[in-house]
Formats: structure tokens, C-alpha cells, sequence
């Protein structure tokens, strides 16, 4: 039956593509930016009345800063519940100087609508609102539970996501998450992100003298924060890259067989991927292939480090402070707050030993890892639906590199997360000028009606 | 007979002591800023009157850049010489609004003079000319050769001064050669400095992708050019501040006997010398004393270290480029050139071993460390004239940390050389409020004139 509904609702949804562009355009022409709290609370009444005339029971859920949009229909009883998650803040739009349309003035040149927030993340997630809408005008229901939670602070770091996953735990119970957003890795490949590195981030701050010295005057006598910084670093990592911290690599799992496969059957051309960044090999251990790096391997990088005299010739000084920032990526199961410990009984033990005067620092609370396995049973159900979208299957990515707080799904509340990326690598994200293929609305919109049939099928 | 007219000498001086310091304000009042081009071509005209005025044949010596001036008497055959070496260009004023009186207006205050170049280095060369002055007005002529050599652009790293020694080293020959420049290291002590530390300034640009990354999208994939520097310097210097680049150390010459024995002899309280620069020990290795550090080992010292966001907050990238400048102070004998190469075959070797973007830079010609034994028989006779000029006996410095270009006379022209500052620590060189105590001109008057008494009795 749903498979017989389905061939209806893609065929209605095709008829209702000029009404679609009007009400995305509509979303597209008000300002959200949240950085700067520009017009965030009039999108989401915009959003709260399409998820309405949708058909949903939709209700603005409050958080300490912007509020959520939440919009639900459970008229499905023993049928699975699908969570579909995304954001209706914007990013800035400038430079404006860059743009060559209007920012908030959504124009179709080429084929591609350009709009700030297009991409990012209004026409991603407007697709499953449309797909929903389809379905209940052309089958009068759903033939699953459906929710739709729609953030207006994802571009500031989402500070409220916890609050609302604490707060409203079981108002988003569901079999599975579903977020469409960024683009996909490769515009040849659709694809399946199944989940994510986490973070920490820490700055040590080394001190030497009580100002810069002469260093003629005090060299051999007075400390130097940049040799001390330089020498603690080299007892964390090695000429391999490994991580020296004692610790630091027990919780990291293998991935899971599936994740394996998943890996080597990766169609990217590696050689091809790093000549785009100006290099011609990858860092050491030699003949690690590249999606270990990513997907299997935890960070240690250094983002700054900055000391003494860097401006053009020569100064002689000791400096009388240096500091260094760092970003680690983490890997499941490893958490920021286990790392955070590690490294710093690591930095404890290190200026315990040279009575250095060395601080070391949290910067945030990081970012847990996030995965769900690529066996998990629902995933050929995802598969299914990207491929009918897309006409391709899609390849599976078992971690992405970067980090969101896709742990708030998987940790928190236990539930499954499927990152499908409906965009495109060229749609200029966060950039002026920023784009979305209008044939990407339409191979969305078909994902995820078809997602909702073949839920039902389960 | 010197003896003798010493004491007429002396005592004519202290009657010319308001005709000297009128004599020293009109050198004052013209400012000869040599890193401006203000006014030095004016007061190279003064001092060369001033010499001739005291009785020497004087002339302006053309360089490249600013003229020297230079006035001999050569009246008293089988006797030594001795040169003076002195500058007449002075640092910047600025910041103005920092000074309580004119820059360029000398004003006597609390038995001080105040005035922009009084102590580095007008009053401290003048001395020699007014005890000069003395002894042709006292005695009718000078018991010893003396030639005076002053330059014009010291301020600015002695550029022309190699150009000189070359071109005029004829000229120039003298038994010794005696500066009165910068202050001594403890007001409590007059001093004799045998000689400075050299210097190489080099630095090391690594390079990683061609455009700063995102840490998550390429963390473990991409090299960091912080990282690199890291390791390459972890390599270069120990725990124990032991230089490890090979060869470093070879050229390093053991303290001659009378210069360990100054350097245990030194009077100065360590403890009380590191807490003014806010720290309570000296770094590794320890037990080693602070003569030892400054005097006889040398240096590989960060200056500056740079690469990726320094900023407030966390920001994720690999950076694309990182830097870090390197200042070695060298002992005898060793020399810039031959440390250079030392540092180049690291370097290079380093490179070679790991395929690394790192490129290594020589920023200027560095500067040859120089020394005069402490036993040299001309030594005493400067000890001689110091305690009669200070009512105390000179402490011996083997060799200063700083670096000047002393080797011009101990290497190009074979002669010793002996720095014995006039001045004050608390005279406030190269800071506004710069200034020079009264009663240390007319106690620079005395040793000078006191020298020349005494190089005619060895």
C-alpha cells in the first residue's frame, strides 16, 4: 500500500513545485540570523505555520536563547517514528560587497537558487516539510510517525541543544534521526554519514620572565615559554603521530566490520583529494589509508602557537610568554571530559617534573564523538530512499572528520542518527553567493518521501 | 715624570669643569639621530671641532653611510698608542610625551643630566676628549699616542665599521683600544668587560597545505607546520639546554685561567639578579654558575615563535604556514659562519629525513664574539686607571652576554680591546628620561686622563 501511495505522492509532489519554490522562497526572504539576532523569532513563525499548513501539530519549544520550532504527527500507531532534524538559522551574509544578487533575495540563475541560507540549511530541511505535505495531500496521512525539530542557534554552536534533549527527551523519542544538511563529500556520489569525530579544545599559556629579556643579557639563565612549550609538546606526539598521553587511545573502538567495508569501498581518489590542499603525501604513519585518518584515527593538532617577536627581521629577546592551542579529535568512544583528564595528568606529571611554569586550559566543554553502526537496520531503509532520490546508491561514510553535536541523538537519547546530505560541495556554505541546485530540491523531496514509505514497510 | 704632570693634569681639570660641561651641552643640543638622518652630518662637524679644539689633527672619515671622525697625535714616538672608540649618533627621542624635559635640551637635575644620547654615548667619549684637552693644556702635550675614532651609526648595527677597519686599518693600529659605552652591570662596582658574545640570527619557515584547513575535514590527513617546527627544534636544542646540532660546540674555547677566576670572583648576588626578572632559578642544567652561563657556553634561544589563530577563544584549523626566529649568542671562537653551516646540515638533514616543507634563513650577517685575555699586560694598566678615576678596584668581566662589533678590533686588526663603561645602569639608555650622573663625567675624566699617564709608564 505505501509503495502504491508513494508513486501518487511523487507524482503530486511534482505538480506542486511552483507552490513549493513560492514557500521556500517566502522562508528564503526572512532574515535568521543568529549571531546577530536578526529577524530569528520571525522565521520561526514562519517555520511553525509551514509545518502547520503542512499538516503537523507544530508549537514553538522555548530555550533559554532562541526557541526550537517542533512539529509532530502520530497518527501511525505500531509504525516506526522518524525524527527529522535541521536549522532555520542563517549565517551573516556578508561580505555583501561579494554577493552578486541580494542575500535575502532568493534568484534562480543557471539553475541554482541563490539565497543566504539556501543551503545551509533552509532548502534541506524545507524538502522534508514538502515530502510531508505531498504525502498528506495526496494520501490524506503518513504512513509513519513523523516529528520535525528545527534549531535557530545551529550557527552558534548549538547552546540550547542539550537543554531541549533534557527537557524534552521523550516529546523526541523516535526509531531514528534523519538530518539532512552540508554537502555531500563528492557531487558524483550521494551519501550516508553515519557519524561524527568529537572535540576538545585547550590552550596551554607558558611562562618565562616577568617581560621580554635582552637575550644577549639573560640567555642561558633566564627561562624561555617557547622552548618550554616546544618540549612539553614533543612528549605528547610523535614523529608518527601518535599520541603520546598515557591513555589516550583506550577507548577508541575499531570500527565495527561493516565501517571496514564501508572504508575500503570508499570511491574517492586520495591522491586527488590532497593535491586540492597543495601537498603530495600524508603526514606520517606511511600507508594509512585515508579514510583511517579520518574515521579511525583521534587528533592532536595544533590550531596557534604564538610567542615572542614574529614581525619582519630580527629581534633578540626572550619572550616572556608563549601559548599554544589545541584541538583534538576524538574518535568513539572516546569523551572530551576523559581526554580532558588524561592530558592534563599528562601536563600535571610534565611541569611536576621540570617545575616549569606551564597552564593548561579548557576552552569549552568539546564535543562528544557520535556514531551509529552502518549495520544498523535502518540503514538499508535510508540507503533505499537516497538511492530512489538520487538515482545512485549512496555511499556509506562511517565518521566525518568534523564535529556537530550529533551525540545529543546517539548518547543522550539512544536513538540511531543518519546524516543525508541533500547539497552539493560548490554551494558556498558560510560564503557569499551561497547556492543550492534546484534539482537537489526535487531529488530531496523524493528521499524523503520515499523514506516515509519504505519506514512502513519495515 | 707623568706621574708629576698627572696631578697638574688633574687639577687643571677641575678648574675647566663649567668650560667642559658647556662644551658637552653644545654636543648634546645637536640632535645626530642616525636610524632619522637628523642632524648627524652637524654634529660630526661638532665633534670634529671638539678634537681639534683638545689639540688633535682631526678629519671626517667618508663611509657609505654617515661619516666617522677621527684625530690622532702621534707626538710621542717609542710610546704606546691607544685608540678611543666612541659614537656620535644617538637613539630616536620618542615617545616624547615621556620625557620631563626636552630631549635635546640637556637640564641638570639632582646632579644628573638629563638629555637624549648623554650616556650613549656623548658624555662617556667626551671624557676622553676633555682628559685629552687636559693633559695639552696642563702639560703641553700627551705621554702616549692617541688616536680617536668616532662613529656615527652605531645605533643603527655599525654598518660601515668592517668598511673602515679595511680601508683604514693603518690608521687605526694602536696598542689597545679602550670604549667607554653602555653602563656597568652594578653601580657598586667599576668594571672592565674583556669582550662580547657573537651572534647568528636565523629563521625557520615551515610550510603545510596551501591555505589554512579545517582541523575535523583534515585533522590526521593534512601536515601542520607547527608541528613540523616543533619537532625540528625538539631536535636541535635538549632538556638539559644542550645544543645537539653536531659540531656546535667545537670551536668553544675553556675560559682562560685568569678569566675563570674573574668569573668566581664576580661579587654579584644571583639569587637577587634572577628575582628582578621574576624567576627563582636558572634553567638547566643546574648547578651550573651564572658566569658560566653568560660567559661561557652559548645559545640557541626562540625569539619568536608564530603559526595559525593566536586570537581570544577556539578557532579549528591547520595552519598553512608557521615560523620561528632563532638568536645563538656565540663564545669564542666560535663564528656565525661556520655555526651557519653547522645549523644548514641539520637542517638540510632533517629535511631529507622527512620530507618536510621547512626552509632555513640567514637574516643578517651575524656578528663574531670577541675577547682579550683578562692576563693581557695591558689589562692591569686599565685596572690602574679605573680605581684611580672610581676609588675602587674594576671588577674583571670576562665576556658580556650582549653583542657588539668588538671583533672589528681584536680579529680584523689584532688588538685588545678593553669596554669600560662610565656609565650608570639606571641612566635610562634608549628610554626617554635618558641620563648621565654629573659627577661619573668628571670620574671618566680622571680615569681617562689616568691611562694615558699610565700606558706611558709600561
Amino acid at each position: 500500500m505505501p509503495e502504491q501511495n508513494l508513486s501518487a505522492v511523487l507524482a503530486h509532489a511534482e505538480t506542486r513545485r511552483d507552490a513549493d519554490l513560492e514557500h521556500l522562497f517566502t522562508l528564503l526572504r526572512q532574515p535568521s540570523i543568529s549571531a546577530q539576532n536578526v529577524g530569528v523569532a520571525e522565521c520561526a513563525d514562519l517555520e511553525l505555520k509551514l509545518l502547520q499548513d503542512a499538516g503537523l501539530e507544530a508549537k514553538l519549544l522555548p530555550t533559554s536563547g532562541h526557541p526550537m520550532v517542533y512539529g509532530e504527527w502520530l497518527g501511525a500507531p505500531g509504525k516506526p517514528t522518524v525524527l527529522f532534524y535541521g536549522h532555520y538559522d542563517v549565517q551573516p551574509a556578508d561580505p555583501l560587497d561579494l554577493w552578486e544578487s541580494e542575500p535575502f533575495e532568493p534568484e534562480i540563475r543557471d539553475g541554482r537558487i541563490y539565497c543566504r541560507g539556501v543551503a545551509d540549511n533552509k532548502a534541506q530541511h524545507f524538502s522534508h516539510i514538502a515530502a510531508i505535505r505531498a504525502w498528506m495531500q495526496a494520501a490524506g496521512s503518513l504512513p509513519v510517525n513523523v516529528k520535525v525539530l528545527l534549531e535557530g542557534e545551529e550557527e552558534v554552536g548549538s547552546p540550547h541543544l542539550d537543554e531541549v534533549a533534557e527537557k524534552y527527551g521523550d516529546l523526541l523519542k523516535a526509531d531514528l534521526v534523519y538530518t539532512s544538511d552540508g554537502p555531500v563529500t563528492n557531487d558524483q556520489y550521494p551519501e550516508i554519514a553515519f557519524g561524527v569525530r568529537g572535540l576538545l579544545y585547550v590552550e596551554l599559556r607558558s611562562t618565562g620572565p616577568n617581560r621580554d629579556l635582552h637575550s644577549g643579557h639573560w640567555g642561558g639563565v633566564a627561562p624561555n615559554p617557547a622552548w618550554q612549550l616546544v618540549r612539553l609538546l614533543n612528549t605528547m606526539v610523535d614523529e608518527q603521530n601518535n599520541v603520546l598521553i598515557e591513555g589516550f587511545y583506550d577507548e577508541v573502538l575499531e570500527p565495527t566490520p561493516g565501517a571496514r567495508k564501508a572504508m575500503e569501498a570508499l570511491p574517492f581518489d586520495t591522491q586527488q583529494t590532497i593535491a586540492g590542499i597543495g601537498i603530495d603525501r600524508m603526514v606520517p604513519p606511511a600507508n594509512l589509508p585515508y579514510a583511517d585518518r579520518i574515521m579511525a584515527r583521534p587528533t592532536l593538532n595544533i590550531a596557534g602557537i604564538n610567542g615572542g617577536y614574529s614581525g619582519p627581521g630580527s629581534k633578540t629577546i626572550i619572550p616572556a610568554k608563549a601559548m599554544v592551542k589545541i584541538d583534538m579529535r576524538l574518535v568513539p568512544e572516546q569523551t572530551p571530559d576523559e581526554i580532558w583528564e588524561k592530558v592534563k595528568a599528562h601536563v600535571d606529571a610534565y611541569v611536576a617534573r621540570t617545575g616549569e611554569d606551564i597552564e593548561l586550559v579548557r576552552l569549552d566543554g568539546g564535543m562528544l564523538p557520535s556514531f551509529t553502526p552502518v549495520e544498523h537496520p535502518m540503514a538499508e531503509v535510508v540507503r533505499d530512499a537516497v538511492e530512489a532520490g538520487f538515482g545512485k546508491r549512496p555511499i556509506d561514510i562511517p565518521l566525518v572528520g568534523g564535529s556537530l553535536p550529533d551525540a545529543v541523538w546517539t548518547k543522550t537519547l539512544g536513538m540511531p542518527s543518519f546524516l543525508v546530505p541533500y547539497g552539493a560541495p560548490e554551494q558556498a556554505n558560510h560564503s557569499p553567493n551561497e547556492s543550492y541546485r534546484v534539482e537537489r530540491l526535487w531529488q530531496g523531496i523524493t528521499t524523503s518521501a520515499t523514506l516515509l514509505a519504505r519506514l512502513a514497510e519495515m
